[in-house]
This record gives structure tokens, C-alpha cells and sequence, in this order.
């Protein structure tokens, strides 16, 4: 059983002159305030900042990052507590889903979620082993103790952490009223949502009919033809960005970008109203979104942000067994230079307007994202994403993009987490790889110790302030 | 002319820290015995354990990694004594065509193929050189005169080898005779079979018809139907598994899965019995094939392998000349997420059938292999194969599949060879590389030296033995 | 301000085992003559022999690489200088230019093109310093001055940067006047041209029907068929030999081969002379005369080589306002193993003739180009190409082609260039990192340093001077 004392150069490469020059990078940015403009944290936490009820709650019964290579292993979903659709019980014994976890903590090994782990246990709970079958129930009782104490509370904790702000992602009839309630607390964390209509463009998922009806209710229009639509989407907006937003987001399985006339728009519209939309008809109707959300940005000035290419709910037992976000979303391949020509051609030129791509597929990084945002002064690149928010992962992003498109037209880093006391560790894990990345140009004399200090700082804080508008 | 009294430190980053670690790795995996779960090695070399007759005989002539290379700079199969499909004379003279091999070593730098020739001429002949133009006929001698010898039959050095198991890879009408005398002579070497259905399976093969018949003799089924089709493949199944097999293996050219109706098994069925099979149908009834095949599968608890993505026989004029297998089999883009949706949807969550998955497309691994099989209990990831086994080959397979799937999701060392003497070589540096990989990890402070030490045995024993049920 | 005296361990890795073998690897080629086979430096250079006018006529004006980084970062193209379709005015105050150039060359740290002028204005220009923005009117004076001199006119230049031979790219119809010039000056600088024919074979570009008046008028035949199209072809081919040419080359969109016969081709040819040629049309076109060209160089011994993959002028306001090459040019996915099929088919068991293919999609590197290269005797790799012409895309094109092609099967290095003064600073990059590739092959025990040094000559001269037959 290993100490997990967590080294001070770890993840950095073992080669002297690297280490200690991306060690020293690393102190100059360590503890920088925490910019998080994107990510899944649940605002209602800050709001209610009620205490954590238990290190199961906590840890792993939110978390598909985690239980889903558990479940990859043959371990059920029930006997780890997550909650079914249909309320079938499942494993209450909280004690017993941490053992569970424990003994099958070796499966996380050279793995980001481990990674995050050994950093939320050593960092935030001073736990000073590695986690294993012996020691599960030891460190769950500290853990369930820390909890309880005021130190521990979800807004104690956001100073903490030394999150300067944090963004949360939020559905197009939201009624924000957590966010709101943070407000009115009088409490100074800053906590902003983002805009992410998906579930009323989304015109053949079996929800959008009443989707459609949540817009009208809360924007007050009475939503009955394309025209009417789009007022409400602009509505929230507004309101959204009355409320401290400066983003929003899309998640599209394809990237296809296109311009209907109005009365194609109001053709499809009016199918999908009467339920006979297809899925030719749903391609371009978000085709055709995307650019009606670009010119909504250059109006409002939020930015606009694209997270493409996932198979979403891929697996069907597990959809309709546990639901939504279960670690069975898949990526697929994904194409962008062909895709986006239609958007760029229209808005790519205009500078005063930020559209933030991800990819699931680096093979789009040095090939088409790189070349795209190394010309056009409207695109920027979002940080690997999701499965490549890993060291390697990070490593392989900056490799591919930065010769074509430098560091300038990248956005820092998103944690992108549904677990609030994943932040840090995630951020400290990129602000190490991006030290390191540095610290190979410098030790190869591409870049010098000064240059490499600012450009560890526009990575871990300003092009991601700047890129946001925060 | 250099030595190849080959550097005990080979293959590791010359990085003292992660070399002194991989190398400790290593010396805990080097001597474990090899488990070669999928291969091409001919059973008959085993049955008859008769002296393999000369050098070229032994390692070139057999082997179409090494042939195509020398093929691509000019110098004609003929001239490498690689028989014709029609009889035409070729090189007959074994020391000629070892002296060619010799004078063109040099385009092997770099190589895989050169790393294992190497580390077969050094640690199985014992050839203190590199082999040269000026050497050629001294190391053609020694290499002879060793094969003459008892220490050099093929029973022998199984045993030498240390070779615990080897599964060949079988056509699905084949009698197995080999292994049945294998199995009778009293020897205690472990040979398996595998069963390989693809000569039944691909409709419009001018073949077809033909292996048809084979397989309905010798299953004692007449196949006038979808139904005895499928009643015979079981059969053989069920016989191979009498002889041992703990796998069947598929070659596709996509990997596209879908369930016919008995109806529309029947009907292209009918049309492939009438010879009017398209290239449409053909793929229909493959991608309905991997779901009989996983299905039964479920039943007799078959291990079932994929290996997808190869144009095999690109090369018209030397297919027609020389045959099958002679170089000139190229990899296509291959997609996984959309095709393996009906075979992972009906049969993905069982988690006591094992699927597992290859791929020549490395695009893959990050962005669909790692996700699905880090999900789906029923999946696990082939190691590194064919063009991409090798240094960095498998070095990028462990970094861009263990971040998402960890190392568990994945079935250790294939070496799939033709060449049974490569075995070791090939076993060898996958052991090495490996040991670098958790070495690098070691040095990042990722995982610790007693991790590693696990992992590494797992990589290079445990979990082959596991996952194919050895 | 750090200095840029350039560090003689610039690019290799720290490690001191790798660092110490490159550089005695690099000092073994680093003044090895230049061998240029493609680039696309303008022969009048050459030709005139003129001064160059300033430092950002000659830098920053004619370099697209340059100007796409700084218009991304929404610097307006005009504020540059860039020069207008329609001749509206542009900046002209080249010393305001030079400013803004320097004001913002942070955005090239880590980029190519910033390592490229490092070493331009440290080894060419004898500047001491990183350009900034203090700095900037010093420099741009220094530079300015050099300029006036004769040690720097075109001529002296060429022979200064160890120029042996330079290969411009040259349109079908050319007269080649500027070659024929420097022919008839009595210099001694071997400076050819090279054939390609894209302006006369994009039947559906709007330009199309006049580059055929074009090609008419100078092969003096008169094209109103596809034979005689092909006979002034073959003509044009034949007057650029006799002017020294040793190759051709296509920029095609995609890669698709394909014979149609002579009436199909008649017919299209027909089409596009009254100009109702469909976009399948030009496809299937374009997809023939690479069969066309494959044969013709049968006949003529010109090396063939493929650009493809590229979509040309995306950006259709840039296109309008200033033209053509100006850093809006955007790859997409490419394939090569099913497209190139029939050409491999036809022309690949040719051993005297060579196909030079290059990518711009990375992918392809391990799954389609290296198996099809490591195959086939006519065809080889062109180096890491555009985007990828970068210190992680060489790495990256050399970890993922050699394994299976070795590198017999490349052709060494081409800098692709408009930037005349940027030759050396690309040859020695590429130097740089070739020789630290082989020096990891070397600390890793693959290769011994006897024979790095000769893959290290091979790389830096031999093949491209053997490929390109110069």
C-alpha cells in the first residue's frame, strides 16, 4: 500500500532540464485563480450550500466518469446506487458502494479520473494513502467527517478551491432560479449560467413537443410558427445574459451548417409542430440554428460555443434502466471543414464575434481546426474535451494545434465537470501539462524561460478570461 | 559492421530514470512464458516436427512482412523464390536469395521486422553480427547447420521457447488434422484452434459455392438452407471447441452489424446459392453474421475476434502471380461507433461473453474503441495489430486507449505471426515496450514501482490467459 | 528581451544521451548542398537578379504563412499591405507594417513559422536580437541596409545558402521565360521547372475554357478535342524537359484514379467546352487524367507527384478581395487506398517510374500511405507537408511511416517554399529533427551510429536527389 503524498513534479517529464524548468512554470501559476466557463456543476449546490450528505453521494454516484469503467468491468449499475428511472431500488448501503469502489480502484490506474482522484483525496481531504480494500472504510469515515464540518460546505469550499468564477450549463426555459437565489444571497462567489438550447432544437427527440411548450410558458410567446421561435430563443437570451451569462453552448452530432430561407425554416418548424419532422428535416433545421445563433452572438455578444460528434445514449438497456449521462455516450468521427464553410463564410470574418469549437475527434486537430482558427479571426479552439482531458489527451491537443494556430487562438482550459470537487484537480492537472509542454520548448530553445512564463499564464487564466469575456 | 550482441537497455527511452525502471519492469516479465492466443503459425509444423529445411525457407520465403519491403524497392518476388499461383519457375536457389535478402538488410532500419530478425539471428542462432552483404553466407551456414540439429525441431523449441500456448487460426471446414495428430502424438506442447469462418461467409467470393460444399461434407448438413447454413457453423463450432479452441476470429472488410429477419437471411442466402449475391447483399448478410456469430457466442462461450478494415488482394497482378498474402493487403478508414451499434446494443452488456475488437486504424482508439469498450462489459480492445505492432505502434495504442479504457479493458500480447521463430521476438518487444510505457508512468509519478510491477505482469500474461479464457 | 544567438542544441530533445548523438548527426549533414525539388519561389527572381526592395516586400508581403496568423488574431489584411484584387489601396508605409509584424510576432512562439525567421534574421541578416516591438525600426533598418548590398541579390544568395538545384512550380502553359533567361545568363545555378497542369485540368472553374485558349496558343495546336488536349499536354511536357524539368505535379481536391474510355472522356471534354461540365464531371475527369499523366510519365520519365486533399480559397471575401494563396486554404479528410486503386492497379509494379504522394491528413500516414509505399516499387512518400512541415509533424510523419515504409520509401525533405529566404532555415529544421529522430533510434539500441549516419545523409540529400532524379 503506496503513500499517495502526491509529488511535487509529478506529471511532468522525468528528463532534469524539463522537470525543473516546468516546475518552475508550474509555481508561476499553481495558484492562480480558477477561471471555469464551462462546465455541469448543479447551481442549486451554491444556491441551498446545504453539506455534502456522504463520500458516495459525493464521489461516485454523480460521476459517469467513474462508475462507467466499473460497470466496463461487469460490476451493475444497481449495486453502485445509481438511481433508476422506473425507481427500482438499488444499493442504499453507502458503505458498501465505497467498498465496491475501492476494491476496484485498480482499474483506474494511468487513468485521468485516478489521477483527479488521488488529487481530490490528498488535496481536499489530506487523506494520506492510496486507496484500497483495507483502507476503504478508514478513509470513507474521514471523508464523512470532513463533510459534516463548516470547512466543507459547497460556497466555504468555492473560496477554497480559489474559483474566481464558474459556469454552470443550463436549458433554454430554465427559470435560473438557483442562479438567482445566489444572487439574492448577497454571498460574493460569482457563479454565471450558460444558454444551451439543445432540447428545443432537437426537433425528432420525442420530448421536443413539450420542450416547445416549457419556451412558450416561460418566454411568454405563444410558440406556433418558426418566426415566434426564434423571438423566444432570443428572449432567453436576454435574460440569460441579464443574469451574468456570456456563453452558449450547442451539443450537435454533426457539425452541418447551413442557411434556409424563411419559408424553409417554417416548413420544417411547422412539420416537427405536427410531429412529422424527419431526421433529413432535423439535420437542417440545426444546420440552419447554428447560423441563426451566430447572428444572435454578433447581436448580443455572447460567445458561442459548439461541442459536436457524440452519440449520445448509445446504449439503450442502460437509457432506459438509469437514464441520461450514464458513460454511455459515444464519439463519432466528425468533419469540419466542409461543415462549417457556410457559417465562417458568413461570420468567421467578423472579429468582434468568439465561436468556441471542441472535437472528440483529434484527428480534426492538425488537419482542419488548427488551419481554420490559424486564419479566421472569429473561431477559437476550445481545450481537449471529455475523453482527451487526460494528460495525453492535453498533450496531444497542443502538439497538433499550436504549430499551425499558436497558443493565441486556443481558450485555455474547461473542467467541464459534473463534480464540483473535481475542479482543482483538474485545472492543477492541466496547468502541470501545459508547464511541461512549455518547458520542452524551452529546453529545446524554441521559446525562452520569459516567454514560456507568460504563455503559462495566458493557458491558465487570461485567454480563457479573455476568450469568455469574464 | 556493427555487433548486435543486442543492449540489454533496447527499446527504452534513453532517460536514465524511466531506463532503470523499464528495465526492472522488465526482468519481472522477460522469462514468463508466452501465451500467443492468436496467430498463423501452421499446425502441421507442429503435427510432423520435422527440421525446417534452410534459412530462407525458415524466414523469408514465408514471411510477406519482409518480402513486400524488399518488393517496394524494386527487386521481383521471382527473384525472392516466392512460388507462382501457375508454377512458373522461380529462384530456386535458397543462398542467392538469402544473399539479396542480406545486401538490402539496410531497409529494415527502423523496422519492427528488422528489430525481430535481429533479435531472432541473435538469441535463437546465437549470430554475434549484423547480418551484411559480406556476412551473408557465413551466418546462411550457421543458421543451416543449427537447423539440422535436434536442439532446432519445431517441438523443441516450443518448449525452448517457452511457449505455453499457441492458437492457429483455422477455416471453418477444416479437419484439424493436424491438431488431432498434434493432440495423439503424446506431446504436451498446448496448439489450439480458431475458428475462422470467412471463406463460408463472404457471399460473392467466386469461391463460395464451393467452400459451401466443403463445409456441408464435412459437417454431414446438406446446406440447401439459411438454416442448416447456420446448423452447420455450429457444428463445426462445436467440434473445434472438442479440439480445443477457445475462439472464433472474423477478417471484414467493414464492421457493420445488423439482424436480417430469418426471411431476409433465407432470401440472400437463396440469391448467393443461385450465384446472384451483390456486393449489398454480401454486406448485409455479414453484418447479420457477427450477430449469429455473438450470439452463439452467448451459447458455447466462444471468445469471438473482429479484425476488420483490410482491402486485402489490392494488388491485382500479384494476386493472379502469387496468391494470397503476399503484401499487398492495405487498410481502409474504418468506423465503430455506428456500426457495432446492433451487436453492442443486443449483446454489449452480457458481461460473461467476450468480443474483442482490432483495428489497423489508429484513429479509432481514442475516439470510439477506448470509449465503448471502457463502457461495455462485453468488449475488450485486440493490442496493437499488423502495421502498428511495432515501437510506436503500440506505444501510441497504450496512449490513446489507457486513459479512457485503463489497461483491464484491454487482452495483453497478440504477435499473429506466420513466422513461428519470430514468437519470441515478437513477445519480446512488446514486453519491453510495455515496461517502458508503466516506466514513463512510474517517473510522472503516476502510478507507483508496485503498481507497475502488477501491471506489467498483467500486460504481458495475465490477461491474455484471462480474456481468451486460457 | 532575449537574445536569439541560436542555441546549437536548438529543437533536439534535452535528454543528453539523444541531444549529444543529433548534434553529432546534424553537424554530419548541416552543410550538405540544398536539394529543393518542389517549392514555389518565383524564377524571375532569379531571372532579374534584382535587390530585394525592403524587408517586408521580401518577408512579410509574400508569405501567407505568415499573414493568416496575424489576420486571425483580427489584424485587417490591408493594415499588411496585401495587395487587392481591385487595386483598392492598402497600406503602404512598409515601416508601419514591419511594426505591426513586430508588435505581434509573440503569436508565432511555438510555430513554425516563427523558428523559420528566428533563424532568417540570426543567420541570414545577422540580427542578435527577438524581434519586438522596441526593436522593430532597428532591425527593420539592419535588414534594410543588407539588402542594398551586393552579397544580397538572388544570385549570390543562391550560392550563399548552398543551393544545388531549385525546382519552381510552373503553370501548362508558361513560356518559361524567366528559365530561360537565367539559362541564357551564363550563370551556373541549376534553377528548373516543373509541369503542373491544375489551371487546364479544373474543367468546371470559370477560368477553364481561357487557360485552354492558352494552352492552344502555345503548343500551336487547336484544342477542340480531348486527343488534341492531350497531344499539347504531351507537348508541354516535352518543352519543359527540354528546359530541365524533372517532374510534375497536381494539386488535386480529392484522390480518386479512374480510366474512363476515350468516348467518355471525349464527351466530358466536349461538356466542359461548352461550359455545361457537372462537378461528377470534372471528378471523374480529374480521376482520368491521373491516369493520363501516370502513363505519359511512363512514357517520358518525368517523376508524377500528388497534392492533394486541399479545399482551395475557402474563404470567399478573402478570395474576392485579395486573391488566391492567401492562408484560406483549408484540408479536408483524404483517402487513398480505395481512390488510388486503378492508378496503383495500372502503374504501381512499374519500378522505373516513381509516384510521389503527399497528404495533408495525418491519418493516413500509418493506415494508408506507409502499407501502400511499403508495397508498391513505384510509389513513395513525400515528406511532412504545408501545416505538418513543422518540427511535431515531422516527428509524427516519421513515427508513423518508417515502421512499416522504412525510409527508402520517402524522398528526404522538400521546403515547399514562396519565401526564397526561408530555404535554409526549412532545410535546417528538418535536418535538425531527422537527425534527432535517428539519434532516439540510436539511444534506444535500434540502429548503430554507423548507420545513422548514413540515414542521416539519405535523408538530408540522397533521396531526394535519387527520387527526383536530379
Amino acid at each position: 500500500m503506496g503513500k499517495t503524498m502526491l509529488n511535487k513534479y509529478r506529471f511532468f517529464d522525468p528528463d532534469k532540464t524539463i522537470r525543473d524548468i516546468a516546475y518552475n512554470l508550474y509555481l508561476n501559476v499553481k495558484d492562480l485563480p480558477i477561471i471555469s466557463p464551462h462546465g455541469h456543476v448543479d447551481p442549486r449546490l451554491l444556491a441551498k450550500n446545504k453539506p455534502f450528505p456522504d463520500p458516495t453521494e459525493l464521489i461516485i454516484i454523480p460521476d459517469h466518469y467513474l462508475f462507467r469503467m466499473l460497470y466496463s468491468q461487469g460490476i451493475p449499475m444497481q449495486s453502485l446506487g445509481i438511481p433508476t428511472v422506473d425507481g427500482t431500488e438499488v444499493e442504499r448501503d453507502h458503505k458498501k458502494i465505497w467498498q465496491i469502489f475501492a476494491d476496484n480502484f485498480y482499474l483506474f490506474r494511468g487513468t485521468p479520473t485516478g489521477m483527479w482522484l488521488e488529487h481530490e483525496l490528498a488535496e481536499v481531504f489530506c487523506i494520506q494513502e492510496k486507496l484500497n480494500s483495507q483502507n476503504a472504510m478508514n478513509i470513507y469515515d474521514s471523508i464523512q467527517e470532513q463533510l459534516q464540518s463548516k470547512e466543507f460546505l459547497p460556497r466555504v469550499l468555492f473560496n477554497r478551491l480559489n474559483i474566481e468564477v464558474l459556469s454552470t450549463t443550463d436549458g433554454a426555459s430554465d427559470n435560473l432560479e438557483y442562479h438567482k437565489q445566489i444572487k439574492e444571497s448577497g454571498w460574493n462567489g460569482r457563479v454565471v449560467p450558460c444558454f444551451r438550447p439543445d432540447a428545443v432544437v432537437n426537433i425528432t427527440s420525442k420530448n421536443w413537443k413539450l420542450e416547445i411548450d416549457k419556451l412558450g410558458g416561460i418566454s411568454g410567446i405563444e410558440i406556433t410558427s418558426y418566426k415566434k421561435y426564434i423571438r423566444a430563443i432570443k428572449a432567453r437570451r436576454e435574460f440569460f445574459k441579464s443574469m451574468g451569462a456570456v456563453s452558449t453552448d450547442q451539443g450537435v452530432y454533426g457539425t452541418y451548417t447551413h442557411r434556409l430561407s424563411e419559408n424553409e425554416s417554417e416548413a420544417i418548424f411547422q412539420k416537427a409542430l405536427h410531429g412529422n419532422a424527419s431526421e433529413e428535416d432535423s439535420r437542417f433545421f440545426t444546420a440552419n440554428f447554428l447560423m441563426e445563433m451566430a447572428a444572435m452572438s454578433v447581436e448580443d455578444g455572447l460567445v458561442m460555443q459548439i461541442h459536436p460528434g457524440v452519440f449520445r445514449n448509445y446504449n439503450t438497456e442502460i437509457l432506459n434502466k438509469f437514464g441520461l449521462d450514464k458513460g454511455a455516450d459515444i464519439p463519432v468521427q466528425t468533419e469540419y471543414t466542409k461543415n462549417l464553410h457556410e457559417l465562417l463564410n458568413e461570420f468567421g470574418n467578423n472579429k468582434d464575434l468568439t465561436i468556441i469549437v471542441f472535437t472528440l475527434d483529434e484527428t480534426t486537430y492538425s488537419r482542419e481546426l488548427a488551419p481554420l482558427a490559424g486564419h479566421y479571426p472569429a473561431l477559437k479552439l476550445g481545450p481537449a474535451w471529455w475523453f482527451n482531458d487526460s494528460l495525453h489527451g492535453m498533450k496531444r491537443f497542443r502538439e497538433c494545434v499550436t504549430e499551425t494556430a499558436g497558443i493565441y487562438n486556443t481558450v485555455g482550459f474547461n473542467d467541464d465537470t459534473r463534480a464540483f470537487l473535481s475542479i482543482p484537480a483538474r485545472h492543477d492537472l492541466s496547468r502541470r501539462i501545459d508547464s511541461n509542454y512549455l518547458a520542452g520548448m524551452v529546453a529545446r530553445h524554441i521559446i525562452s524561460t520569459d516567454e514560456a512564463l507568460i504563455m503559462g499564464k495566458a493557458l491558465a487564466y487570461d485567454l480563457a478570461k479573455k476568450a469568455y469575456k469574464l
